[in-house]
């Protein structure tokens, strides 16, 4: 995890706690942050050296400005913590000096087009491999711990089914494997069935599921399409856990669960909420990378 | 796990959910089961094959009756659910046909001269190394639940100190491993060094404690006597987490620590608060080797 | 490893013990299996439902034709045991009948452009994804073996290099913490660290080698392309292994390492000299990977 | 593996590279080390620190004389190296000044006669706990070398046997299980069923080995007593390799196995064989831990 040596100038703007640990660590790394938009309570909890703007023209111009994963939720605003003004995304560009590096978490259309019209360098910090990577540890620690929770019985020893064999199912079936689960992968691809192979997890093809799914205990589906449809659900145990963590429509018929008395949850986004220590550390480093390379071209 | 083919009559008093999983799984291995002293709602999750007992008069003898985890709480009845008739230990010794096996969990000495008195074979459950070797499994689960809902980082690459190399501690070890936690093990006998270092943790002795302390994020104590002492607690770090596992008197001044702001919980008996069933399948088990070993003499 | 079920008729023409593996298994499946080009110690290894061909026009056709791995050494003639007659590529490709789909292992330009000419499908088995993930479980089982017999201390708790993170580097990373290695991965790509520190590894860049190289009791290349060149040869201990799995021009200045005086082992083509029975099953399963592909298209 | 400050004063007599590398890593930690009884070749690969003795008489007293592993061979003289005088035991005790401490490896009567004839005090390092927990991984490793060896097949996958869950046992099993292979542990004692359930080895018992011994691709035998037996191997297949690592009678009944033409390697003192420096350092560090004990008292 290298970190080049050149200080930084970086401003964040706005976002919950992964903001201000992101903020803290790069600030750590001897760069100089700069904060605005964070009320009172969370103000406080960023390190000394960070200093807090009053208004935006404050300062000549940033290296880069950070701002929230995501960086909206009502499409005009700025994700911010309670207690702040509304700051809209397009004032930001606006007022800003350029040339400008802005990192934002989830860009939709909406902000690419304005970053163009403004002449502003956007780059989507969440659509990095190496931040959906790291997201992967938080979020299958984050699975692990919903099935404990949610469980009667120990994962140790228990019979569990991941659907999908990418970035999530890999650290998923190694961290299940490593409490003492019986791991099995249902994947489409030979590659996946050979990689299974070689660390020692059973698979079985999508197809196959249909004989074996009333075998497992927790089945966690990671796979954004509908897999686990009724036909399958039907063949699952009534007692089994179905923990999706795929997401937009999710990969479970969670009607037909319901239907069948089959818990399902659904979670989303766990690295902010199972780990969000980790997560702003995830942010902090992606930044850094994201940086460094800006830098070397 | 062999389990022997001759069929025995076991009689179950009173219990929890522990009590039920456990009865339904030795009537699942062929066994005449019956039980007493349980309300409705538990009595509905027995297993069809199983009898319910009106009065204790009702059959002539069993191979065995299994009294719950722990047999009593206040030293008088049999730990029943609620809306239950009190059952007195003393009735039950008295009343059932001799000669007589009670199983029972937690036994104390007033158990213990009853059961002399009476002629009655006690043998306490919860004092065989089997069944403590397997709760170690879901007691060390429960630590690492507990450690994932408490902390705002994930378990993997943090710094985990085990103290103690005993049942728990082996096992916690190498599950936190598993989810990819930096290992280390304090423990106070060379040959707990050995075993750390061969299968691959790092060791401290107790007294090089006090030079590491502060480099862990979580500390598991797993030794029932006081280690954690305010000397080492001032050196720990404020936002590190301290799980004590150890019964009894424990093994961390509780007081020192709240008034250094750092976070201690104290698990107990975390077989039956996280997983249930694994420690009702671990009871029946048990119950099942003793028969075994009983019906051998 | 789902193997469907139409049966196929294969031919096989040459080769070692690897293929007699391959040509058995692939029998046991049910399908058709006849053998040319084999000596007579050779022959009675295969399995008794095997046909043995006089001469290439006895039958009519076949799914596929099998040659070995390489198919050839001197460029013209098929790679057979001792003591059996030579037999030209291009006298196969003009004898059988046509259409042809002939399956091969290290095709060259020769090979294909007879194929060309002749209307003939070739595939090159060695290229397959499939053949090369499997093929790297062999690789790095052989790589620890030598390791093994070339050291005089164990690979438990040694330091060990992996230089590059590829197929080959990812499984011997993990065989070699299976067994108590601290292992480090020295990598280009900001993924690879990631991968490592996920997976529980130590990273380093190739930059970083400069520094770190002096630590390593054995150090295994999978890169090839000239990495441990004189400048990190000087740093490395002169009692540590270097072992070299990189093909063609390998990974290693051989010759500062011999003045030197740094013991290095260039170990190729592994699986077919330390597991031919395994490397025979992969090339089986692959084969018939291969043939459940041409038959679907 | 703490090393205590107060430094010692040792002489080395006899022995083989083992001895050299203790007395190496003895002198490293700040002792003074003496030998005697080694060749000219020997006597080049002893750190320059170390004094080599003329004549026994030479200097006044050692905190311990330390002698080979094993003592002897011939029951009479020290074990050397040749090229070296013969050095008789008597003579020894005789002529070196008390009270001395003398630590040996497999001490036998006569030597512990001769002892307390002399009122020396004998240790024997090859009864200690610790060297026994630490020998343990290079046995278990030496092990895996000669299964690498002697298989045609890699141990990934491969369905391994290990009788006995002692030591060696439960290093084995975690070693093989590493590398990928199918570990099943055979054991009498519950607790040892429970070990490898719970560290997610599957086990049977040493009468279930006549329905399941057929199943095994590698078969290791710790157990000195005659486990593998005629009726045992008759079910044992054909191409299985067996690799006996128990001392003195064995455990397999070789004639029967030779009959039924099943390999097998009766591997004993694999420390030396395989990684002997490692079995100096474990000497080394063996010696360093009683002499801090013998200090203590």
């Amino acid at each position: 995890m290298g970190i080049k040596k050149t200080p930084k100038s970086l401003l964040f703007i706005g976002g919950d706690t992964r903001q201000i640990r992101a903020a803290n660590r790069i600030a750590e790394c001897g760069n100089r942050v700069y904060i605005f938009g964070f009320n009172m309570t969370d103000s406080e909890k960023f390190s000394e050296g960070i200093g807090r703007l009053e208004n935006l023209e404050e300062i000549d111009g940033f290296d880069a400005v950070v701002l929230p994963l995501p960086y909206t939720t009502d499409g005009e605003n700025i994700n911010t913590a309670e207690g702040c003004e509304k700051i809209e995304i397009s004032e930001i560009f606006r007022k800003l000096p350029k040339p400008l590096v802005v990192l934002a978490g989830k860009c939709d259309r909406k902000i690419a087009k304005e970053a163009e019209k403004s002449g502003i360098q956007l780059v989507d910090y969440l659509e990095r491999e190496d931040l959906q990577l790291l997201n992967a540890i938080p979020t299958a620690e984050g699975a692990i711990q919903i099935a404990m929770q949610e469980t009667k019985h120990t994962i140790h020893s228990s019979k569990c089914l991941i659907v999908g064999n990418g970035r999530i199912g890999k650290i998923l079936a190694r961290m299940l494997a490593g409490i003492g689960a019986e791991v099995t992968i249902a994947a489409r691809k030979n590659r996946d069935h050979v990689h299974a192979f070689a660390n020692g997890f059973k698979s079985t093809s999508i197809c196959g599921l249909y004989e074996k799914i009333g075998e497992f205990d927790i089945i966690f589906n990671t796979v954004p399409s509908l897999i686990l449809d009724s036909d399958l659900l039907i063949k699952t145990r009534r007692n089994a856990l179905v923990i999706d963590l795929a997401s937009k429509p999710g990969g479970v018929d969670f009607e037909s669960a319901r239907k069948l008395g089959i818990k399902v949850i659904w979670a989303l986004s766990l690295p902010g909420k199972v780990a969000p220590d980790t997560a702003g550390d995830i942010i902090g480093k992606t930044i850094l990378t994201i940086l460094d390379e800006l830098e070397v071209k």
